[in-house]
């Protein structure tokens, strides 16, 4: 760990913050009044509203049967990577050179009818046979596109009203509608990497145990953010259901799953975090060790605010059948105000100083 | 002017703080909700409500006369200055050097009978007479203790229901009562140099006209901070009051009004802006011409909210009778969320650049 020198500027703000703001996230009983929640939104500060959503219609029936009802056969689209890690910095070696570099890998894309997504979820993985097995795990799947989902692929649970289209106290308090409602899918192997999105978020669990670890915006100077190349996984010889082979396990052999990474040619490098608060010690900056991350389980029925340009990194439980569910609500943030000058210059000076 | 670094972070801060707001202030034609001003809160933002405290009692009734007859020869503290800049960078002359340096010059106070004191106020100054003097300006007094004075020596006014103890809007949004309620009586000699309070201000005009210059805590840059050496204006020959000169004039001779600037001994610097958004290429720094203040002028019984942590520099202009009269709230700000801290390392860094 380099040393800091005294009055380092990035050091103090990380200090005061935390001086000011505890890490342990503030829990609920019930919802907030719309007033109540434009307090913390105004202090972009998270909590927890335990059983917040204890009443929903999702919450209370949507189970993989119900569910395979509902949707049957349509297709969803679905992330397919080797260890669960979409949209996450990853080590890849190139052919021409034994020096792995760290690069931004998206997931395998493709649309795969809903029961057969189910069926692979809720199929134990080779990992968890007993005895356990040596070979490559299998690839992992998740349906996780936030294009707002529930209105295009999953409109059915919505128009049945299984859960709402917007949070109310949310609605009333930004006084507009969310700019996008997400269904997440996956299982207990998927892992949503550090990043932050530029909205105000709900995150409501349905279904298993979400974890988030969460740091607000004044820390980025801890998040290690580089800029990385593209890259993408990519399934040797075509989609998994276009070529028939349904079984879930891929092709086998180096990748995991018949999954290669493959560099994206010309593209821009992606600026992203590649500090994980899990693995203090890696890819830490001189700021790491002065972060002091918040974590919170969503058991489900449990709701999440998440303030917009907080850091977050999502791992997930599941329950016996194997399917974590969640769906959340974005709302536009305001871009008017300090909050986001203030965050790009803190890491606009955080970047001047590697 | 010294020229910007390409990509200097302070510079883009201000750029980008006025891209994403105008610099114009949002006019409201009532007051808002608790929500609506919470929304305020949250973006950090001014607005004015015109006309917003039209319907309160002392914004129909406090005239002089009012006034006298109601606190009489009571005692109240009164700034006293040569010019009109209480609480000032000023331009301090030693007696062993030729070279003025920049020092903080709080004012002489003093108890005055509050009937004497609006005798004061309404008695025109010399250079207001015709043809104008060449004489030294008298000096120029102003309540404006700001000790929470309307629960202490203007009591009878709040205790009179002339104006309300809370803003109901705030005190809900907010969930405290104010922690200060000030009246500031004076003329439009009086100018309140630019400052900061960490504090939400809601402030209404009762007479006479208010004019503020505001800046962003994100200009931080633009405000040219120095730690300046504290000093006083001193009555010489002790209190006016106590020894009966009452005509208001002073003393006379080259301090102005009799009174001279001593400065401080061993007292700390004080961090103070130095910049005078009304005299831009004077103590400029390289960022000051970055800044686009946003400049509002309350008539009786407008409303402002002044949101904490912004820069405001204020003058007035007066009716015939000579007499400026403004109310404001000051209520707790959050130190909790971002603002506090990503203010605090804004300066840092500014500071640091010097």
């Amino acid at each position: 760990m380099e040393d800091l020198e005294p009055n380092d500027p990035i050091a103090e703000l990380i200090t005061n913050y935390h001086e000011l703001n505890s890490s342990i996230i503030e829990e609920l009983d019930e919802e907030p009044s719309a007033l109540e929640f434009m307090r913390y939104v105004a202090r972009n500060t998270p909590f927890v509203v335990r059983g917040g959503a204890a009443d929903w219609q999702a919450t209370r029936t949507w189970t993989v049967d119900y569910l395979k009802d509902f949707l049957g056969d349509e297709l969803v689209n679905v992330a397919v990577t080797p260890t669960g890690n979409a949209d996450a910095p990853t080590l890849y070696t190139s052919p021409t050179s034994p020096t792995p570099t760290l690069v931004f890998a998206k997931p395998h894309e493709e649309d795969q009818p809903f029961s057969s997504f189910l069926t692979y979820l809720t199929t134990p993985t080779p990992t968890t046979t007993n005895p356990p097995t040596t070979t490559p795990s299998p690839e992992v799947r998740y349906a996780q596109t936030q294009n707002n989902n529930l209105h295009h692929e999953y409109l059915p649970l919505l128009s049945h009203r299984d859960i709402p289209s917007s949070i109310p106290w949310a609605r009333v308090a930004l006084a507009r509608d969310p700019d996008a409602v997400n269904l997440w899918i996956g299982n207990g192997r998927s892992v949503t990497a550090l990043h932050r999105d530029n909205y105000e978020n709900v995150y409501v669990q349905v279904a298993g145990r979400k974890h988030f670890v969460l740091l607000p915006p004044a820390c980025q100077a801890g998040v290690g953010e580089r800029g990385l190349r593209g890259a993408v996984w990519v399934r040797r010889g075509g989609d998994l259901e276009k070529e028939g082979d349904g079984d879930g396990d891929g092709e086998g052999g180096g990748g995991g799953g018949g999954l290669e990474l493959v560099l994206e040619e010309g593209g821009e490098m992606v600026p992203f975090a590649t500090w994980d608060p899990d693995r203090p010690e890696e890819n830490a900056t001189p700021y790491s060790h002065l972060v002091q991350p918040m974590r919170v389980t969503l058991e489900p029925g449990d709701m999440l605010y998440l303030p917009c340009m907080w850091y977050h990194k999502v791992s997930q439980s599941c329950p016996p059948d194997g399917v974590c569910i969640a769906v959340n609500y974005w709302y536009d943030m305001d871009f008017t105000g300090p909050l986001y000058p203030l965050s790009t210059f803190v890491r606009s000076v955080s970047n001047q100083k590697k």
